[in-house]
This record gives C-alpha cells, structure tokens and sequence, in this order.
C-alpha cells in the first residue's frame, strides 16, 4: 500500500527543473569543478566509434600518462567511479587461491581486502590505527612469512588525511617478488605520483578530487609486469564489466566494441586533464601543498588540531579534530546552509571525531581558505566555541604572504 | 622506443578545445541528446550526499519506476554502462553452481552467458539464427530437463533488431520455478515494457538508446523474489562496486556512502526521465513504431530489405540488408563524412550484411527519418545502386500522412 502510495503521489507529481547548489565543495570529493570542464561535458553526444571521439579517446589517454607520469601503453578511464578503478585492479590481477598483502590504514584499504577477498585471495593485512601511515617494518614483517602475488597500499587515505610514504614498501614486495598495487584517487593531479619513477605496477586514481573532474570514470596503470600477470592468466577475470583484457582492445588501436563509453564524461576528462596540463604538475602540486599549509595555519590558530599524523599530512585532504562540547554534524550542516560550503564527516575509527576538509584542484584557492575559515569561526563561535576573532583568516593569509608562489 | 617518442610528443603538444561533430546520431546508441539534458548535465556538481542531490535521487527513482511501469522499491541507476546493469542483475541473482538458461538470438544474449558463467554458473542456451525471435517452444524443452535458478533474455536485440515476444517465456520460467531477467537496454523508454504487468522478476535497461542521455548509467529493478534472492545469498556477491546488498543502503532511506555517484550523469538522467514523463509512455511508444513504420516503408521503396524477422522488427532499431556489390563500410562512412549522420554496421553473424539503423527517443523524427533516406539514397547511388529518386522519402511521407500522430 505504501508503495502504491507513493507511485500515485509520483505519477501526478509535477517535476521542475534541476534545482542544485550554489556550493562550495571543501569535502573529501567531489570538488568544485571548472566551468571549462562543465562546458565540455555537455557537449553534443557522439558515437563511441566516431573519429572525432577517437581523437578524444587518445588525447585522454595522453594526457592520463602525464597525470600518472608513466610510459604505461596500458594506461585508460574505466568506465565507473573511483571504487571501480579498485575493482579493476584487483579483479584483474587477482585469480582465487593468490596470497596478497593488504596495507589498511583507513577505509579504503579495507575496502580493498574486501574486494581482493570476493576475488577469491588468500587476505593478509598490515593494519595501523586510523591517522597514522603503515610502518614499513610491519610490511617487512609480514612479507617474511611467505611469498606474494600483490601487496596493495593507499597513498592518500580520504578518510584519515594520511599520505603514505611508499619508496621502502614498494622495495619490498618487489623484494619479496610481489606486484605493487597503490590507490591514488586522492593524490593524482594534486600530490606528487611517479609511477614509472617509483616503480609502481598498477595504480588507479579518482577524477573527482585533484583532477576537479565530476565524478564517473576511474583512470588505471598498469605497467608490463601487471599487464603479463593479466595476460597469462589461468582463469577468466571473474568480471566481464572491467576485464582488461577487453577494455583494452577498445582503448588501443585495435578499437573493438566493447561496452559503449561514457561519451560526455570523457570530454568532462579530457578538458580537466588539459587544464592540469596547462598549468603542470609541479605548480599544481606547489598550489595543493601551499593551500594546505595556509589551512593548517588557520586552524591551529583558531585553537583547533589536526588528526592526521604530523610530517605525514596530506595536502589535498586535511582531518581537523573536533573540540569537546561541540556538535560535528551541526557545523557541517551550518556550513552548507549559512555558507554553501560542503566538508565531510569523519568515517569508521574517526566517525564524530573529525572534520575532512578537501582542497582539491580547482577548490584548491587562497579563497577557499579564507572562506572556510571565517565561516569555520562563525559557526563554532554559535556553539559557544572560543576563539580570537579572525584569527584564522588572518594566519592564513600571514602563511600564505611568507610562502609565495614558486 | 615508440612509447618514448609519443611520450615526447605528447609533452610538446598544444591541446586544444575539444572538437566534436555535427552529428545526428541513428546508430544503434547513443541516440542524440536533447540540449534540455545536456544542459541538466552541466549543472554545477555538487556532494553524493548532498540534500539537494538526494531530492534529485529521489526524483530519479521515481520516475525510473515510471518507466520500467514497476512498484519496485528496489529500482535504482547503477554507475556503469548498459553492461554494468547486465553484470549486476547476474553477478547479484547467481551464485556458483546455479543452474541457469540462456536465450540467445544475437550478441547481446551471448554476453550474458559469458557474464552468468563468470559467475560460476552451470549455463545452459537456447540458441537461434540472429535476426530470428526466440520459439517459447524451445524454452520449454530446455527447462524440461531440469529446475533452474533463471532464465534469461533479450527483450530489443540491438545486434539484430530484433522484438522478442516474452509472454510465453516468463510463463514458462516461473513455472519452473525460475526467475526471469530481462534485457530492456534498447527497449525501455520507446518499446512497451511492463514490468509489473508482466511478471518480470529483475530487469536492467540502457540509458543512451531510447531515454536518450549521454552513456554511463544503467538502470535495474528487482521485484520482490529476485531481492529475496540477492538477500538470502550464501557468498558475497563477487562484485562489490555492483553489490545490491551495499548499493540500494545508498540509494534508500539509509543513504549510506558506498562509492561516489556520478553526479552529473545522474542530472541528465533526472531530465532525460523528466522528458518522457511529460510525453508519456504511451506517445512516446507511438513516436517510435509511427517513424520506424516510415522507415521500413521508405527503405522498401528504395528496393531495400529489412533483416529482421517480419512481425518481429523493433521500432525503436532497424537492420537493413545490405544489397550485393555494395561496400557497406563506405556506405557509413559517406553518411557521417557527408551528412554527419550516424548509422551502425552489423554485428556477429550480421557483420558485412546488415546496417543498423537507430530511431530512438530525441533522435526519432520525421526530419531525421526523411534525412536519412535522402542521404542514404545519394550515398548509394555514389556506388552505382539504382534506385528511383527520392523514393524512399516520399514513401516515408505518405507513410506518416496515413499514419497521423494518436
């Protein structure tokens, strides 16, 4: 009955127009985009075999190598979020009964061992308590007991601020004769990412957060060691949707049909990769530390701290404690009706504890900064929160006038 | 060295604005786009989680429960391509070792039992000549030789243009006490679909073919014994991106993060759905059989053969023969060189035989239908077809004078 309700109430509703924001996004993703970006994603609809589109296809996948610093001829937009990027990687180097090593230090690594174990792997995991990074002793440790297929690690941690230091475990598991798996979705184009450098087999990043993408496709790597370990394969990748096998045959020269591409949302890429070409990596990565640094300032000046791990904190995403006597989820809610500014929740060990703040991309601007700040103060001050008035702003703008840009 | 070298070139190269079109676009999907909802695409992105965004979720469910004609709670977008909603409805509904029944009539059935078999099921066919329909008769002597977890099948074959009837199967299905899934990508939103009416247990349906919105989602409905089924599971859906278990705790009332929604593409699905709502279903299902009609009556006066079995052909895609001594890949591509329209070749067994020709949702017109056989014919004629002139236009117009609009 209920639902028969509803479906009455829906077929004689009158539906309006799109109505959404203005907002200002500082959460943990998605950020603001470009309006250059919004401009190209809606854009006339092509073929997904048309020449135009082809042209397109190649210059993403150009322009992905660049963002992921990488020579990868396997280098590609799957056809989904973030998560799908995770699920890609794994589902295509994993096959049922492979021993890997999950590094989990947030939610994202245990989202990991829960994909690798749907897989079908045998799961081990180095853990550390949320807002610290992984000790590459631990990882040592672990790897002594036997050998591996994959060790996987997340480089930035959306859901503790974290940026893993990652030369020494990737050391390591090559050591031990392990593929190396690392989760970028938070660092690429924003945080520095060599994957050819660094010898990085496979990685996968987000568009949504430093790439100041809307969100829907997930860009992969995987250099020639992983691409052996998906060709030689013993079993079919148990995921038709994302088997690279596949995919790849559509994205390379060969162009065969796969499943029809999310037309629009790679013109949406394409034109956010050229800004982040436009402007180059190392600007960009001195824009993301910059900003951050100011936002630290401001913080701490206002009276508040910082969650994550100090000389591990990462730029693109800052957790900020929440005080004691203060209602977390009201601040936010005041910042998106007062401000139109969004920040996100704490997740898992840090649910009620922590304030994500993202300054990704294009939401990465001394404006934002100030912005937050100021409407930071005001809604903590309505809670009966005491801090010297502008004083965040204020060591903000001091940081940002002593750190000039490069 | 070659990887090197396009490397170079790609660091040294200016990438311009982005460069598409004009197009019509009559291949087998995506169809043309209405600005209406490119403009909704391009709206500022905003939060997954976002009041404004989860009045826009609510809206889209609803009006998706619209047009799969279902109560269904559990209807929702997935965050993939049309085969994303393929892989979901089986990776969710199997579990290794279930028996299932394929039905197969071209390659949109052959991909589900490639997908149900990665799903570790025992997967059995019923197999066809494409550009046939499937014999209930068939059915029913495969599932005499046992009981089966499902039955799965094709409603709009966009490889063959083919309308499969369902009466019978769904019958004959839940007799065996079988659930039955459904194919509606090329279907939903242009050819009738009744999902409650008929006894459909799960069904999943494209969004760039007859709703015509950009590709990237791909929306599901489960009734309530298919929910029971994914409920009632003894492993771990192999997918997580795909779990039901996990997406639906987003989408209903609990709005549980789960992966990032591609936000944008979820605004133009909004006003694609919007757009036939206003219409309605029953215009909107006269539209596409009206200008198909005008179509095959346009093709046959140019002394063209449809491919599809007569009685059987889908309004919304139509296959035509392709005439002997005729280069069918020059043919295309002197359409979209020459008129920028797009049309698709055959796929499988129909590969060098057949065009495929799409009229579905924005992109079916009268313009559009009178177009096309006006560039088909001048097309042709460059390779030395003979044809009367302007034949097929002009059958197409008495065609819709004696079919005015209901």
């Amino acid at each position: 009955m209920r639902l028969t309700t509803e479906r009455r109430q829906a077929m004689s509703k009158p539906y309006g127009e799109l109505k959404v924001g203005p907002r200002i996004l500082l959460g943990p993703g998605p950020s603001d985009v470009d309006p250059k970006v919004l401009r190209a994603l809606s854009a006339p609809t092509v073929g997904h075999l048309d020449p135009d589109f082809i042209t397109i296809m190649n210059d993403t996948v150009e322009l992905l190598r660049y963002v992921f610093q990488t020579e990868n001829q396997l280098t590609l937009p799957m056809s989904g979020t973030g998560s799908a990027g995770m699920e890609t990687v794994l589902v295509n180097l994993i096959e049922p009964g492979d021993r890997v090593l999950i590094c989990v230090a947030g939610l994202f690594g245990q989202r990991m061992a829960d994909i690798a174990g749907r897989c079908g792997a045998v799961v081990e995991t180095v853990q550390v308590p949320w807002g610290r990074i992984i000790d590459a002793g631990e990882v040592r440790k672990a790897l002594a007991k036997g050998s591996y297929k994959l060790v996987a690690i997340v480089q930035a941690e959306t859901s503790t601020g974290i940026l893993q230091p990652l030369d020494e475990v990737i050391d390591l598991a090559h050591k031990n004769g392990a593929l190396i798996v690392v989760d970028a979705v938070t660092s690429i184009g924003g945080v520095e990412l060599r994957v050819d450098k660094w010898g990085i087999d496979a990685c996968y990043g987000g568009t949504q957060k430093c790439l100041s993408c809307p969100p829907g496709l997930a860009p992969v790597t995987f250099n020639g060691a992983a691409r052996k370990a998906v060709a030689s394969r013993k079993s079919k990748v148990q995921s038709w949707y994302l088997d690279l096998n596949m995919v790849q045959n559509y994205w390379g020269q060969e162009r065969f049909y796969h499943h029809t591409a999310p037309v629009n949302m790679i013109y949406a890429l394409r034109e956010a990769l050229r800004l982040v070409y436009e402007e180059g990596l190392e600007k960009r990565y001195a824009r993301h530390r910059r900003h951050a640094g100011a936002l630290y300032a401001g913080v701490t000046a206002m009276g508040l701290e910082l969650a994550a791990q100090e000389g591990h904190r990462l730029p693109s995403l800052t957790t900020v404690a929440v005080p004691s006597g203060i209602d977390e989820a009201r601040v936010r809610r005041d910042l998106l009706n007062g401000f139109g500014v969004e920040i996100g929740g704490g997740l898992g060990e840090l649910k009620g504890k922590a304030w994500r703040v993202g300054l990704m991309g294009y939401s990465s601007s001394r404006r934002n900064v100030v912005l937050f700040l100021s409407a930071l103060e005001s809604v903590l001050k309505a809670q009966g929160f005491q801090a010297p008035t502008g004083a965040g702003a204020a060591a903000a703008e001091v940081f940002l006038a002593a750190n000039p840009e490069g």
